[in-house]
């Protein structure tokens, strides 16, 4: 089911801002048997990505009530909650007063085979480097170009996700998930002011565990990690099995980050955290 | 008026990639009583940039028609043409066939005044900063959050246009057109090899002036140049009066730029070229 501001239609104006210039956000959020877990997180980087873009922030009642109305029902379902500058004149110049429009969709919960929570996903070294924009770094716009990219590089059905460097060879995450690495016995994870996603499980997991350094990851030392593990508010805690022909084993950050999940509401059962 | 794949509507599916992704490209192009002097400049660029994206060709003899149909009956108007990815499944991931939407659609050609093309374009000097992506430059794709951005920096309007640079200071373009400089005597225009669009009337200017040098200008020799002058598919070539408070006055490339604009059968007779 898909609401355009509240109304159920499968479609939009074709002169909408979001389409002709990718001028929106958007979120992907997980609603396990109506509710978010994850939702005030997902909302806080919305109402900063309109901080950072110029948009008026969407009264977050109505699109926490929009979000439940598609996925009422569902057990496991993914509501992408889209938020675009609307329709205005043609010209990249911003109506000084936006007409925005959100969609509100519900989505299947893809399957994630329990065997890649046990043992892992195998990562794409991915050759497109991502270029680095601080005002865009974090928010997640709509403008995805380098990830559509990045993701036609491989098609190996065993190969999940791909590692994602900057141009100045710094590891920044995969193509559709956050990144930690336990490099001499630390957790780290990339700092993402120049480029890359700010995910909403990655501060979920920050939140947990304070101790993890945010800070610039060299290609090289994350290759040498002890543990890497990602992170999806969609698929939750994944252990990185291999990153090309470099093989790692689920670490302890992983599991203990699975069973954060699990008790915050994720069904994880199946691998019995 | 508008059509999507051929059918009159002014709606396009809510899932499409273009909206979702920015995974698409565009075209605008101007028609005179039904004619585009520039089309066959942008259908290369179309096709070029379907190549980077990995998106098949559409059939540019329907696009032909589907531009002239919307535009009959004007003396005067912009075509833009949306090509997009279509619909497919959530995730980056593009479709192995896409099934590719095209949206083409006509504005009225924006009015510039007459003195703009006389005396030239008053240009602020933007704070934002052109990431570099090679694998994006050139191609005129969906995903133009930082021409969006730019266009917020200033609102006064008597500056028609933003002067835009690299992250390293090398200077690009302007916000929606390309610059041409002429600097120790000799004519220059920025390589696009890193970020910027090529534009459509650059190309033309390239073929009509093949002594120009195409290479890195840094933003110090622009703001010396004996003469400034900027390109658009749409608004035609507009010497710049004035960066920040730095004055150019109108040149002699420019001048004779706007009369091969006169012979391609664009009207620029009130500016008596």
């Amino acid at each position: 089911m898909r609401l355009v501001d509240g109304i159920p239609t499968d479609s939009i104006l074709a002169d909408d801002r979001g389409l002709n210039y990718g001028d929106g956000l958007f979120e992907t959020i997980r609603f396990i048997h109506g509710y978010a877990p994850l939702w005030k997180r997902h909302m806080q980087r919305l109402v900063e990505g309109c901080a950072r873009l110029y948009l008026p922030v969407p009264d977050l009642d109505i699109l926490l009530d929009e979000a439940t109305r598609v996925c009422a029902g569902c057990s496991d379902a993914v509501v992408r909650v889209t938020l675009t500058r609307g329709v205005g004149e043609r010209g990249y110049r911003p109506p000084l007063h936006p007409d925005c429009i959100r969609i509100v969709t519900a989505f299947q919960t893809p399957l994630v085979p329990t065997s890649v929570y046990v043992a892992g996903v195998s990562m794409h070294r991915c050759q497109m480097r991502l270029a680095e924009q601080p005002l865009l770094a974090g928010i997640k716009h709509l403008c995805r170009l380098e990830q559509v990219l990045a993701r036609t590089e491989w098609s190996d059905p065993a190969v999940a996700e791909g590692l994602l460097c900057d141009h100045s060879g710094r590891v920044i995450s995969a193509t559709c998930a956050n990144l930690f690495a336990v490099i001499g016995g630390t957790l780290a994870t990339p700092t993402l002011v120049r480029c890359g996603i700010a995910g909403v499980a990655r501060a979920e997991v920050l939140g947990a565990l304070p101790q993890c350094q945010v800070r610039d990851i060299t290609l090289e030392s994350c290759l040498e990690a002890s543990e890497l593990f990602l992170t999806s508010s969609v698929r939750g805690i994944l252990p990185v099995r291999s990153v090309a022909d470099k093989v790692y084993a689920p670490g302890s950050y992983a599991r203990s980050m699975q069973a954060h999940w699990q008790d915050l509401g994720f069904p994880m059962e199946h691998i019995k955290v």
